[in-house]
């Protein structure tokens, strides 16, 4: 009979920052593809236009890495974007911050439990990784956004 | 200066099933949260409605496990469910056969790079990554459908 394999390490920290950083470029993408007004205004079912979740994702970012390693819980205070421009300039200046603090965050951090924006329990990395999930789910809306505006959107294997 | 942490393991294969497992939950949520016709008509911009991307699911659960696992990677072949009760019965059984076979995974196979589905050369771990940020994105999808049809999708917290 074969072994269980369930304590197995599986990814390490580093893996999960360039698993981020990957759904991050299609997520970049994905605003991309959007026209200008439409990014701001287009809507489904009375659900928030995409500019505005990707300002969430953006403040679930750098303020989540923050939060993981040193306990700090700070929102995102940063104007919020108006143009197209402005939201990929500061999703770019994300990804630059991203890559500097994650590898800071003190291992320990990864598996203490802590209250996330004075609202959630949970370890730093199921924090970590419920960031990047929110981040795939609000991308996969983003889709049918733009297939309901007759435009193709990024392929989804393309993380490069 | 702080020590990085790049190399750290932060997920273990358990880990890794507990929180697909979690996401299936949630997943299944929103199968039901679908009326029996708009679960497999209702459709914005071209796009499958959400039946056919359930069954797609369906068909990257058990079979990326057996695949990572064993290296035979063999479409699923049950037929494609044609009511929410039989869609909802082939998921279930997945999530018995999923949490069966994910822990008899041979650790080595997960960083081993194989041929899936004849397709794709990739790790273990990034398909297995693959099939659950392609539910995630889906599921996402659902949740337009949901709020175009005027119902309120299962909450993205709850994966109990």
């Amino acid at each position: 009979m074969a072994t269980e394999t369930t304590s197995v390490p599986v990814l390490t920290a580093d893996d999960l920052l360039k698993d981020w950083q990957r759904n991050r470029r299609l997520t970049r993408r994905t605003i991309e593809a959007f026209p200008e007004d439409q990014l701001f205004q287009f809507s489904i079912g009375g659900m928030r236009p995409f500019a505005e979740m990707a300002s969430e994702l953006i403040g679930m970012t750098a303020p989540v890495v923050e939060g993981v390693s040193t306990g700090r819980w700070e929102e995102y205070k940063a104007a919020k974007p108006a143009t197209k421009t402005e939201l990929l300039r500061d999703w770019d200046a994300q990804t630059v911050e991203l890559d500097a603090k994650f590898p800071q965050i003190p291992p320990a951090r990864f598996s203490e439990v802590d209250k996330v924006f004075d609202q959630w329990e949970m370890p730093g990395i199921a924090t970590i990784q419920y960031a990047i999930e929110n981040e795939i789910h609000h991308r996969g809306q983003a889709y049918v956004y733009l297939r309901a505006l007759g435009i193709e959107p990024p392929s989804f294997w393309k993380r490069d």
